[in-house]
């Protein structure tokens, strides 16, 4: 079945590969008007999600994310839809072009990758914004949701695949949605025919993706990002970045989790901004050293690190806090403990801010500004696929362009290798840029 | 001790991704003269390689691989160190820069990727153009030959890395040649401090590599290249374009394993082309139909298909040949039976040729010329890391670029997200490029 579900995807990726903008995007204007059409449908489906989720018993920031009648959500997730339509076309884009030799020239051409496997969590708007990001950039997609959106994802399904069969030149099978979680163990070994698999959804669920596939993952494993406060500084910039990179939104992976001091700042300065964090109800897991230092800060918010204190991901009020001795120290601790995600200086001093900027090895190495702004919609990408801690392919905040590979178009005349040096011959390539 | 190998490539990595371009060209400027001094110890210790290799009564064409005394290989070895170390600077390349708001400036600049794990057989040259290529790109590099080069492995393993550590600011460690055969196996376990594999062998390797690590691996498997030969036609094309293809270098993955012969074109033209490869010694599987047509060819190059032929990579002087009844069967066939490597269409008409490129999902799509062009040299990279199959990150022939990732850079001036919409203010950003 997974094979079966794979396979057809891969070959409905090859007509979707041949399609002209126009018409993918056509694609999507119907796919929005029939979502729209179906608007009471969907929203009755989804009712019994919450109903359900609720007799279970699940936590209510779960069956929050569930709903999609809450305040215009529904209407920003068919937005998002006529958004991505709009966006220029990300394939075909010539990004190289060189003459070998005269009548012989090489063009390289952004293509999509092929088909994608998504597996999400509990939010049924991905439906909506992964069908759109699929079909115009080219991709085919396989999509799977959690159990807990199982109605929404039902209906939304099934007009997705029903309006791309009757109204459009996207094959349907372009566009799948499982529903069954057995399958999902089968899809990660279907790596002959699926290029890439994206999971959206809990760190837990994207590690335990990784352990179980040969097929390339796009997504963070974690986030443990840091902020390292050098001497020369200034405490309020520090106070108000250190505060909302922590507690601005605790779950988000771009929240920050462990604050480097350099140790040569005075202790007023350093309660302060550790005061700072305190205030905002944040408890500080702090170092012998740095307690020493936290005169009469109120206690219920501070205490002991433990042996892992600086290799974890809270994602909670809770803050790691030691001294460094350098800028130097805090580069090599970063390097080694944070999870390349996105990690923050604060100086006023620029050489110090170069040597961070160029010694830190993460997506996002950041001057004076909160971990927070790690964020596709932030950086003006118009749409977010997701963040990635690969360090090949797309790394950071990913945008469109994140699902787009390329090609290398040659074309000749009858030119055979072995006229040219290298092949046998003594022809020399010209290599001019076009 | 695989890890500490990895560990150590890893921290040596963080120094290294510090460095100027020219402390990185210095230290390439300082291997090359080194090891033009030891040019008479290296001949040595390589004569003792090939002498071994002769008593174990190794394959001729393996023995002449290894030998660098071969018409100026060294010289050329040497010169290519120098050539990699003239390239533009690759790291450090601003390739997006946006105002989010005032004074709060976003950068895409590139950065290498990391630590390199590059697995060779018998070429010793591979080790120079490897170290250059790695400390020019500011990545770490753990090499490891094939048992065949040990002593000439060992000699020049001895001169880069005494030269590193007493000459240069490059960490010794950032390079590091494995000589035991045990080790490859633990360290295709160091995901946590390896970031990429780069196998450069027999696809057997690079297949045996592939389902041995959970590292990102760039190569290709397989080179099952394809030429389909369409109705609208230039005989002479075809045939030199065919024979090229297939003869030019039979062990090269960009050869042509397939020809794929539109069913409409005149018995004298098929038996024109399939001739022209039976007169360069090409052994035709054929099909029944294709076979009916070949009139008075030599009966001694002729055999039938069996059930693999069309899903298979000969790396000899063998091609299977059938016919396909229109473009777009071909392209069905290609996009099923190739291996995304490099194929081409041999026709005049431009439209058909169009919907060919459009449609193959493979890293080169060719019009009107050899496979064989499929090449980092021939497309003027200057110098070749490999060639990948991968649908992400880099694809085809790869340079220099291939070992190059990003990094975002954020500068802001106390920033914080909670002041913007989306994360509890009312403050737009702005997107501007800058």
């Amino acid at each position: 079945m997974a094979e079966s579900i794979a396979k057809s995807a891969n070959a409905a990726f090859s007509l979707l590969k041949t399609l002209s903008n126009d018409q993918r995007t056509d694609a999507l204007t119907k796919i929005h008007a029939a979502l729209q059409a179906g608007k009471d449908d969907i929203l009755k489906a989804n009712k019994i999600d919450m109903e359900n989720a609720e007799q279970a018993g699940l936590p209510s920031s779960l069956i929050k994310r569930l709903d999609l009648s809450n305040s215009g959500k529904f209407d920003s997730m068919l937005q998002g839809i006529l958004d991505v339509a709009r966006l220029e076309d990300p394939v075909g884009k010539v990004t190289l072009a060189k003459k070998l030799d005269e009548g012989l020239n090489l063009y390289r051409i952004s293509a999509p990758i092929g088909v994608l496997l998504i597996i999400f969590e509990s939010r049924p708007e991905v439906i909506a914004n992964i069908t759109a990001l699929a079909i115009k950039s080219g991709n085919s997609a396989i999509l799977k949701g959690g159990k807990e959106s199982y109605q929404t994802f039902k209906i939304m399904s099934e007009i997705v695949s029903s309006t791309l069969q009757a109204q459009t030149a996207v094959p349907s099978d372009a566009i799948q949605l499982i529903q069954s979680r057995n399958e999902v163990g089968d899809l990660l070994l279907q790596d002959q025919y699926i290029d890439l698999v994206i999971p959206r959804g809990s760190n837990e669920l994207v590690r335990n993706i990784k352990s179980n596939t040969k097929i390339p993952v796009m997504g963070h494993a974690d986030g443990i990002c840091s902020i390292y406060v050098d001497q020369d500084f200034d405490v309020a910039k520090a106070t108000r970045i250190a505060v909302d990179s922590k507690t601005n939104y605790p779950a988000g992976c771009n929240a920050v989790e462990q604050l480097l001091i350099h140790k040569s700042i005075d202790d007023a300065k350093v309660q302060a901004v550790v005061g700072g964090l305190v205030d905002a109800g944040v408890t500080v897991h702090v170092t012998p050293e740095v307690k020493a230092k936290l005169g009469s800060l109120n206690q219920d918010y501070v205490v002991d690190v433990v042996d892992d204190s600086f290799d974890k991901e809270y994602l909670s009020f809770d803050i790691s806090v030691k001294y460094v001795d350098s800028v130097e120290a805090a580069i090599e601790h970063i390097n080694i403990h944070s999870s390349k995600h996105t990690d923050c200086i604060i100086t006023e001093n620029k050489d110090t801010a170069d040597k961070f900027l160029k010694a830190i090895d993460s997506a996002g190495v950041y001057w004076n500004c909160s971990t927070r702004f790690a964020d596709g919609f932030r950086y003006g990408f118009g749409t977010e696929v997701g963040i990635s801690t690969n360090k090949i392919h797309a790394r950071g905040p990913v945008g469109l362009e994140g699902l787009m590979s390329y090609q290398y178009q040659l074309k000749g005349d009858g030119h055979i290798v072995g006229e040219y040096v290298g092949g046998g011959g003594n022809k020399l390539y010209v290599h001019e840029d076009l």
